[in-house]
């Protein structure tokens, strides 16, 4: 897959960083990839990168607008249509990681046929798969997982990746989701794939390799979610890790957008993790927490690394602060 | 859904009665709704039903030949298409529980084309789903999980059904394989629904109720599955079952088909099952094990009933044999 960039990201009229997840992944790992976003006006917010219309982006060598938001359900509301339609209209391909296939709507269809653009869905895939087979491969597997969605499964892979890549380790990170696919350039969104297949498609995903390379897989869901859960367990499960990394934001108590839904204790977390991945890998260990500790002040992050250590055994990091050296250096270990 | 009937069978040419446990489940609980059965040269499997050539059938007056036969994967294999060719030439419309869509085939769309007759593709839905939201409906609802696939799921969920409409109280088989929606005449075979909406269309499949309505959920996988764990727990999750009815196998010691794959101790899938559940119904209990006991003597089978009952206090049954009788009770007594 080879994306037209640069972008204009484009991030409708979300409110909560949470659901411009994509937006704000492609501005951190692909710096030079974006010239400016692009918001409705409800939208409360912003990437930090300038406003720019569609017009103005193409001026500055955008090549598409991509569709940097990912609301409950993955669909696109009739009301960002018109935007759409204008960004093909200033000669932008339109690039989108959405459940709603860019091709499904008749006003978009028209409007790309009439200006020659291009649209291109990276959650959909024409490939097709094979059910699991449970077949043990070689080489190293850690697979980020967590205790709710959209707290740096992503971020959290990407630099244990970067870290043991600049160790001189052999590793790749095996993007799951489509941020991660238009980051990495390659990989596919596996929880477009029809549930039955889920697993293989987590095989085909993390395939046989040297035995010392490491794939470094992007966690999807968590098995907490009444929502996604069954993608978690299917890329668990297809995956095979030997390792697991627990993703925490320590300032959540439910999971987010569903309120009734308490955020597990980590013990708690760990223990279904490991028991659910035996099944395919009676080794599996859980090697570290990475936490988000984006909010806390720095006493209390202090003292919560403080306890988790303690409680847990692990080593405990915030790959964005911290990188993720220890968390390597436990791997070298293994 | 109103499927033409009655049938012919068609077995292609499978070796293992699991791997009929369509045609098996069609002539067990439809036992009106067939004339007879079509064998290629190879299959070592039979319903005991007439071996009748399409056009026997016809005559016999089946308005369809069903595809009685789940190969892992779900697909067609090609040599089975002169086949289905030959039934639509009779006369015969098809039925497909199958994952290959009978439209995909060229040579089967043409034949049907032809002759006028349809193609009925019970596993593909065109409706869409939303994810699931964890929401607590009103109503009852049990749920039947397995240490494996194919051993009785289905089965068991139909003779608790049965049993409970015989004594009067509110009750609805719900189907989520291609069998059931076959015998229930609705339903949804839910491992074709994309894994980012499968709990939410376990929602979908039974919703809000009377209080003293008990939804009967076939269950489909198995969480010790190494291919499709995914669409056992979505299930799990969006039906947030109050009860289940653990389905297991006593002669079986590995996976089937899975020769690595051991299966569980039965308190540790008890333990995992309730504890997956209990993310969205904290009072999930689990009130009886369903044996298939078809390959025991008499006093094996009573060793293994005092075995279980004394090692779980649970009710252990064998829906086949002995109806659900103590199991209904259990569950009135809740």
């Amino acid at each position: 897959m080879n994306l037209p960039q640069p972008y204009l990201l484009f991030l409708g009229d979300v409110h909560g960083d949470t659901y411009a997840k994509t937006a704000f992944g492609i501005r951190d790992w692909m710096p030079d990839a974006v010239v400016g976003q692009l918001r409705l006006p409800d939208c409360t917010v912003t990437t930090g990168l300038p406003d720019l219309t569609p017009a103005q982006a193409a001026q500055q060598g955008a090549r598409a607008m991509l569709l940097g938001v990912a609301p409950v359900g993955g669909a696109i509301p009739p009301h960002w249509i018109p935007a759409m339609i204008a960004a093909l209209e200033a000669g932008l391909d339109l690039v989108s990681g959405l459940h709603t296939r860019l091709g499904s709507i008749p006003e978009v269809v028209a409007a790309a046929e009439r200006t020659g653009r291009r649209l291109l869905d990276v959650r959909h895939t024409d490939r097709s798969f094979e059910p699991g087979t449970g077949v043990k491969r070689a080489g190293k597997r850690l697979l980020t997982v967590g205790t709710d969605c959209a707290l740096g499964k992503k971020y959290t892979a990407l630099v244990i990746a970067r870290e043991l890549q600049r160790r001189g380790r052999k590793v790749t990170f095996r993007a799951t989701g489509q941020t991660g696919v238009m980051i990495a350039g390659t990989g596919l969104a596996i929880d477009a794939v029809v549930a039955d297949f889920v697993s293989g498609a987590a095989e085909w995903l993390s395939p046989a390799n040297d035995a010392d390379h490491w794939d470094v897989i992007e966690g999807q869901g968590s098995l907490f979610h009444p929502a996604y859960a069954a993608v978690t367990l299917g890329l668990l499960h297809g995956s095979q890790p030997d390792a697991i990394v627990l993703c925490h934001d320590p300032t959540r108590r439910t999971i987010m957008g569903w309120p009734d839904y308490p955020i597990p204790d980590l013990n708690d977390a760990i223990d279904l993790y490991l028991r659910n991945g035996r099944v395919t890998n009676p080794q599996i260990r859980c090697v570290g927490i990475s936490l988000n500790t984006s909010k806390l002040d720095d006493e209390t992050r202090a003292r919560t690394y403080r306890d988790l250590r303690s409680r847990l055994d692990l080593p405990v990091f915030d790959p964005i602060r911290d990188g993720a050296g220890e968390l390597a250096d436990a791997l070298e270990r293994l």
